[in-house]
């Protein structure tokens, strides 16, 4: 997290209100909003281009990066619109600069924007972007002692996501112990296994997206 | 880094001014420091718990950690001396936490200290602790694009020390790509390869910190 210093509080109470004004507006079309959120080299963008590769829902990026535009051009290659955010520096997203980026996005034909966060396990968890729900992305070769280690993003999120499950036969990586520590923040968690190239896991992850779209629309129907 | 507000420069003002003292401190010791940089899994304790199962010289590290004691253990179980700071929160170091954890460590004894820094690759470079030299460890399956999309920590670092090579076989990682895009950054940087557990490339980084704290001896004797 950034300092605490008194000025702190108000940059936060007014992000907080553009935050809030993001979850009203995709909640009015209907949108869900996800905040992905891990490592560097967590595999957040291969998940999500294979996710895109098999998803029956129009979904949309936002792609937070210190520097270059390589991850939104990964994301493009797979059909989908991606706007890239270059924090230069700034360790994680805020909802002043997620607002921006929507605005480029063609947000009345979107099921689900997915917005990827800057690649740290520390900082992005505490900003409120104005999504429906974290998830943390966390891979085998970072190691079973991430969630004990960092508690606080795996406490907030609603689906934890242990990546690079192809690397098990090759790493010591204990993975009882990883997913007590992920109940034991976070008992609520829905915890998925996957392996993004080979497809493993990925229809679980594919399931509970289209869970999610599905139920929102339902509600904002209502 | 940290969100920049007015009164940033004050805090960082306040902060140089510790980290020069600690520097002027260690100088008059000829004690080496040096602050160990990477992402949450980059195999930073790793790296450290091999390197002083061989290493010469007498060592102490301070530990950086948003939350738990397990690195301070590891290290321990090494016969290092080690202090833990738990940050609870704060995603990097800072000169003055360091300072507290120096005064536990006995320095008149020791030839080296090595930082490890809370793992993020991008807000620990930002913060001058009283280094001799900043240290980038990045892994293997974090992928070959980080260099460019982490640029600062890799432009700062003397040394880059890649790590978890015998995962290369598994991986796609183009490692030419790798080391041209540090040396675009960091023309100077040292660049070391090593398998930690299979001690592959551990005797380069070995004489490195042999070579700097001999010099450093030396050249507080003059």
């Amino acid at each position: 997290m950034a300092k605490v210093v008194p000025i702190k509080r108000s940059i936060l109470e007014k992000d907080q209100l553009v935050a809030d004004g993001i979850r009203k507006n995709l909640a009015a079309r209907g949108v869900v909003m996800l905040n992905c959120i891990g490592s560097p080299g967590a595999g957040k963008t291969t998940l999500l281009e294979h996710t895109f590769s098999q998803l029956e829902l129009r979904a949309g990026v936002v792609e937070g990066d210190i520097a270059t535009e390589r991850d939104a051009e990964r994301i493009r290659r797979a059909g989908v619109p991606a706007v890239q955010i270059n924090t230069k520096g700034l360790c994680h997203l805020e909802a002043q600069l997620v607002q921006r980026a929507l605005e480029e996005l063609p947000l009345n034909d979107l099921d689900l924007v997915v917005v990827e966060n800057v690649g740290n396990l520390v900082c992005p968890a505490e900003f409120d972007l104005g999504e429906d729900r974290k998830i943390a992305i966390s891979s085998v070769p970072e190691g079973d002692d991430k969630p004990l280690k960092y508690p606080h993003l795996f406490t907030l999120s609603e689906v934890v996501v242990l990546t690079k499950t192809d690397l098990l036969p090759h790493i010591p990586f204990d993975k009882a112990r990883f997913w007590e520590d992920v109940r034991f923040l976070n008992p609520k968690a829905l915890c998925l296994e996957v392996c993004a190239p080979s497809g493993e896991g990925l229809d679980s992850w594919l399931g509970v997206l289209s869970e999610w779209c599905h139920a929102k629309r339902q509600k904002d129907s209502v």
